[in-house]
């Protein structure tokens, strides 16, 4: 007869009447899931039903571990030095993790970083690697550790058996509808990052309309949940609120965004990336124990920069070759005088995006070189004809729709502006 | 590009965020997933949103036509007698569709009735009528059509043409917790009975522990939902809401049944039956406008068991054969003196079909003979030793899981019990 403990269908509607789901039940979701024996049709249904409902900090906490549970979890625990690792939930011109990692490292940590590609109007961190000649995101576990040990950090692509479950569920939940749930969010996050085996984590959770939660409120709650899930597997997990209304620094688009993180490691750059950079790296050296470095003492001594060079070399990349360079770029230019009194997020991403910096489907290519310039910041005095911002494409016939993702993202006023201090909150 | 007029994932997050789907999208949507271009994993996503958010009555009503055009209209109006059909949502012993059809028929009315099987503890018409050696479900258009004009009478399944939307739609939602909907049930019972071709049609809506809806409130929504699509297609249709706490008549199962049936049409049969069939054919007959007929006079008068010989046999059914006994049977007597306080149609219900009455899942066959027969209904007094009822089947394997069915399903107390009226109330 039927060898399963458990029928799917009574699951499902046990969560849709809101109830709770036992340990037991959970485990067997996520590990029948990834047997295929629950299909995906009834794997979405019960996606939406928790959409509605919610998960419970306990069953909450057992989903994660068992999508851990469904692949490998790596042990770090044998390196000479203590763990820790970063994750951003994903914002426009968001390039702190390359000038971030080699500066942690640079401070005595390792850091693992798994990173991910991007879908939608935010870059992703391999997509902006790959823009340098002969990198590679893939490594093998046998690398990764000596990389590692020597350098003290790896940025890469997720091995195929970290989290599996989470894998098809987050393919899935992407085409049904149902990304947008905390617990779904929060689980899926953590298992990926508890699973590549970091002692400590720190998250930087974006609000604003670059990001995906563009309100405080469930930014926070995202944040709360996620701390309590690496807490509660063993990692040191400390969150932080970042502002993600406007764009961070002044690159939006893979090479562009190297080069910039290739200033603030050479102890230039944009303040407002230098100050997020240098604030999360004091969480992740206080997170590992090594809360006696400076970051920014070290990020102006050059040494980050060395650790940088060491790490884009172990796979593969040439750090000292040129940066592909867009073959045509088209300039927007201030109407009138004045101050810019918005520079919206969403705006600039969805730009870059349709420049050809992103992608619209999971198997698409990105251009390298494709994104978006600004030559002004939110608050600052511009003059008419001044250039505010400069599009690049190897593709010019997508100027026009990235002009029309621009309208309405801009505005140049008579008021001063402010932009909004860059850390909201603390959590952790 | 995407040749599609809408992107799925934006219909489901418009229904999940609480948001009324548009005439086109629902066209669309319906016939969409009739092509295939809308995975099974979105239509369930979609579904268990539905669920949570409902749908508001002008998009349950273009749904229900989109489900309908999704496949054939049959087209009744040719016939030179009025069409009217009767569904039931289903419940314990619910026998009436096959001494109601003839008479009806019997009365100068055609009853195209388009039945379905069993799954779970209420029988199928179709599995009934199976009882009888020869009878076969399955009949063309055409013999429809002509056994309609010949006879009066037909009762058989349905054909693929009818509602293809819908039986994807039925079969998904089984597996995947999103039944119980009541725009989703509506839409699927009315889009069936509409495409059918019917002018008319009287709805008998079960409420009660044997019933899918256990509370007279959502029966009654349910009942008004669906008299209004009915309505708005330009189905003349009347709901009645129907008692099924308790089993009705005296016997559950396919053959036993039968035989009940066949009781009433011979002038005898136990009264609720009776009750139940004249007053099912009142409405048909005053839905069709033939209500100058008097069916209990008609069904005293042995015309209406002519319409059945006639029906039966057009099928291939030998109307004088006799049907099918258990192998074994087992006999549960009263414990002590008393009067039958409880008997409850859900347990009853589950017994026969753990007795092999009933089927687990579709592709399981059914056993013609098992059943449950009664011998005291509710409010009757008993004496120790008495026979309630007895449980019939091919596999005495089965009989202790029966009687755990069973199990509190009967009590014998010492105060007076009556049986709730079995007519509730009528919408339409």
């Amino acid at each position: 007869m039927n060898p399963e403990p458990y029928e799917i269908v009574e699951l499902i509607r046990l969560k849709r009447d809101g109830g709770t789901l036992q340990r037991d039940q959970i485990d067997w979701l996520l590990d029948a899931y990834t047997r295929e024996v629950i299909a995906d049709e009834q794997m979405s249904a019960l996606a939406m039903a928790i959409f509605f409902r919610g998960l419970a900090p306990e069953e909450l906490s057992r989903w994660t571990h068992a999508m851990i549970a469904s692949g490998d979890r790596l042990n770090c625990s044998h390196l000479s030095r203590p763990t820790v690792d970063k994750h951003s939930t994903g914002g426009v011109g968001d390039k702190v993790t390359l000038p971030l990692t080699p500066l942690v490292a640079a401070c005595g940590a390792a850091v693992p970083q798994v990173a991910g590609r991007g879908l939608g109007h935010t870059g992703g961190t391999l997509d902006k690697l790959e823009s340098i000649p002969g990198w590679r995101a893939s490594v093998s576990q046998v690398q990764m550790t000596r990389q590692l040990e020597a350098v003290g950090a790896v940025i890469c692509a997720a091995g195929l058996g970290l989290a599996p479950a989470d894998r098809r569920l987050y393919a899935l939940r992407d085409v049904t509808g149902t990304v947008e749930s905390i617990p779904l969010i929060a689980s899926s996050i953590m298992s990926k990052k508890i699973a590549e085996g970091t002692g400590a984590l720190v998250l930087d959770v974006k609000v604003g309309s670059g990001a995906f939660m563009k309100a405080r409120e469930p930014a926070a709650e995202l944040a709360q949940a996620m701390v309590e899930l690496g807490t509660a597997e063993g990692v040191r997990t400390v969150a932080l609120l970042t502002d993600m209304s406007t764009p961070l620094g002044l690159t939006v688009g893979n090479a562009l965004e190297v080069r910039e993180a290739v200033e603030v490691l050479a102890g230039g750059g944009p303040p407002d990336v230098v100050e997020l950079t240098v604030v999360l790296a004091q969480e992740m050296l206080a997170a590992a124990g090594l809360d006696d470095h400076d970051p920014a003492e070290v990020l102006a001594s050059g040494r980050a920069m060395d650790i940088w060079r060491a790490m884009i070399g172990a796979q593969g990349g040439d750090p000292d070759a040129s940066l592909p360079s867009a073959r045509e770029t088209e300039v927007v230019s201030a109407e009138t005088d004045g101050v810019l009194t918005a520079l919206d997020a969403r705006a600039v991403g969805e730009a870059a995006w349709r420049l050809g910096a992103g992608r619209a489907q999971q198997h698409h290519d990105v251009q390298a070189a494709a994104g978006v310039e600004l030559h002004a910041t939110l608050g600052e005095a511009v003059r008419a004809g001044q250039p505010i911002l400069t599009l690049h494409t190897d593709t010019p016939e997508r100027f026009p729709r990235a002009r029309d993702a621009l309208a309405g993202g801009y505005r140049i006023g008579q008021d001063p502006a402010e932009r909004p201090p860059l850390i909201l909150d603390r959590i952790g």
